[in-house]
């Protein structure tokens, strides 16, 4: 068991970066917040305090810091970059990240990757299937504006379809095989995958690009050697699929797999060439109890950047207060709550709109309007709430950026 | 223990309404049915299975059976129905419900509130106090807007913030006390209330017009009577506080409380002059389980009316297919897992964007591109994930509704 305070240790460096709860002293009116916000240009205009919550935020110097870091082991283990954009949703970011050193962007679902192409993001790989009519049609579009756009295939009909619709545009589109060693989409490793590449291979307006296998089951092993030995396990058939295919004249130039938690693991497996993970930008606390490679119970290779901050509105007691945050503003899939920067602080759900905090220790200092910086319990489907990301340093805040895919599942 | 053969014997009345899988044979091509939605005329041009999901669906004879039992048991009991908002999130069904006998409805926060009055929507309720110099600003503008909006206050300061800035705007604005019955927001009834009504009453800008106690602890107690009990004990204090402030000249003109879970319990209460129910509009899996008062262990009030609508992306073995469905796509936030239209078929979570089926009896008939229908598992929280809900009479599109307010938690 991870206890709490284990955990609060590996929060720390992020909780040092800016005082853990701001008193609400906004001096400007709201109507000039709301006139400086719609301009787009918030650099020096704007502070931590004058923002609306509930909020997501994201700590600069800690993003940076978590991106340098994956670009430059991805780079020492001579990997390709592909960092998952179901993560973060947000074209800044994956603009950002290919300036850094990566290849390109993944997205969970077809209109995702329409957002992100749009925002002239390239280097896209779809990683679910596009199915049925309407869906080919448009990964065909898709095709049209961002050619190196690679779409998952798992399935011969669905590669059949694919085939026939861009043939019909004229046009050669990009595909990988996704294989499913952990349970989720794909092709079974092994025969079934080699005679689904081989029907590809023979479509003449489909070009194979690679193979996914995304483990998405050894990414959240806790402690660092069992979760290499399930990554080593449900990688291995992808990696002699990749062979038995290349043994057969079928090229599959790379091989994506690699999560947050596999990264380190995964760039030392050969045969893997591309690394996908997402959860590395922002670091949750999902993240944070699967132990690490030299830190033991508490993951600490990347810093928790993404928080969500809050605002208390009501103290029914002096032994609890309310804030405006509840399972409208953080993910509630996993059993692991949220866990507030200020140590001293127990947070516990309290409905749709609202949370509750608790003194862990002494009395409880926060009244009615303090704020509240809260980490994110796991990234993804806490994004996926908000259409804005506050970027701040400091107490400064430095930009807005639009969660543009936001809600894009499609 | 519910059964899921208990819950779903409530579930069927929604799938006789339409066929539980509706195989994909769109003729359409995207870039027409694109067209058709943009248009936002779609009665008699769409189909069900043209839908790109994952997406939410509404049942509309279903929702509308669920509206008119709601407002007759409202009108049979002589209270007030002001829907809570926070549920549906969408102008065009306040709207309704306005149509329909409701005296406005409620926002849980300031911005949906907004939203719902830039809508036309009036006679708001304002569930959660406006906290701080810039949400208080903003409130005092809305009551410009649409000035028969209460606001709730449980706090001096806040209340003495918010009279001085109407006073500052030359307006009078309304508010009613929220008071604690259930551990989330207001002042504590008794005493503490009391005081706060006297100090409210003195501010000039401010007008007290009623009371607000959501007992949200009461709403899911399981079985009827125990939730009967349990609304009673809770309600009390706050029926008692009235009748103090009523002698002591303070008007409080109604008092609103109810749920889904009791809104045939507080009907019954005197005191209790108005029922902010929300997720009868929809009815959910989380609410099915509670107990009815003359339907035993499945609470079959309502309908099943708030469905997902999710295609089959990949079928990796005989055993189990994978739909495009995951925690980005539904609520995660109770125990209590979503279940799918078809009985044969069991559902669980697939990670983010992904769901698994499997079948609970014989073979898995589902292929790559079938189409299954989930019912929400809680309403709320699953709404605030989508843009749009798709309005269905059998297989056929009437309308596609905007969920305004979604993400509109501030």
């Amino acid at each position: 068991m991870t206890t709490r305070r284990h955990f609060l240790g590996a929060a720390s460096a992020a909780a040092l970066t800016a005082p853990a709860i701001l008193r609400g002293a906004a001096t400007r009116s709201w109507a000039e917040v709301e006139k400086i916000l719609a301009s787009g240009n918030v650099k020096g205009r704007l502070a931590k305090d004058e923002i609306p919550t509930p909020a997501l935020m994201l700590d600069l110097d800690l993003f940076e810091a978590n991106v340098k870091k994956m670009v430059a082991h991805a780079r020492a283990t001579n990997r390709a970059l592909r960092p998952h954009g179901k993560t973060h949703k947000c074209p800044e970011i994956a603009h950002y990240l290919v300036k850094q050193g990566a290849v390109g962007a993944c997205g969970a679902k077809l209109s995702e990757a329409e957002v992100f192409a749009a925002h002239g993001v390239r280097g896209l790989l779809v990683t679910t299937a596009a199915v049925g009519k309407h869906k080919i049609e448009r990964a065909v579009r898709l095709a049209g504006v961002a050619p190196d756009t690679v779409f998952c295939v798992d399935n011969a009909g669905n590669a059949q379809d694919l085939n026939d619709a861009a043939a019909a545009a004229r046009r050669k589109v990009w595909v990988a095989l996704d294989l499913c060693v952990s349970g989720r989409t794909g092709v079974m490793p092994g025969a079934p995958a080699v005679a689904l590449a081989e029907r590809v291979a023979k479509l003449p307006n489909l070009q194979c690009k690679g193979i996914q296998a995304y483990a998405g089951s050894a990414a959240h092993v806790k402690g660092w050697e069992k979760r290499r030995a399930a990554s080593l396990s449900l990688m291995t058939p992808a990696i002699e699929t990749r062979a038995e295919l290349n043994k057969r004249g079928i090229g599959t130039p790379w091989l994506s797999g690699g999560s947050t938690g596999t990264y380190n693991i995964d760039s030392h497996i050969d045969g893997i060439t591309e690394l996908q993970p997402g959860s590395f930008l922002f670091m949750d606390t999902d993240y944070n109890v699967i132990g690490g490679k030299e830190t033991g119970e508490v993951y600490t290779d990347f810093g928790n950047a993404l928080t969500i901050l809050a605002t208390v509105v009501s103290r029914p007691t002096d032994a609890h207060v309310i804030i405006d945050s509840g399972f409208k503003a953080m993910a509630t899939d996993r059993p692991f709550l949220p866990v507030p920067k200020d140590p001293e602080l127990k947070f516990s759900f309290g409905g749709d709109e609202h949370g509750k905090l608790v003194s862990s220790g002494g009395a409880l200092k926060l009244q009615v309007g303090d704020r509240v910086e809260i980490i994110a319990p796991h990234c993804d489907p806490t994004v996926n709430l908000y259409d804005r990301l506050y970027c701040t340093r400091g107490h400064a805040v430095e930009a807005v950026w639009s969660i543009a895919a936001r809600g894009m599942s499609q």
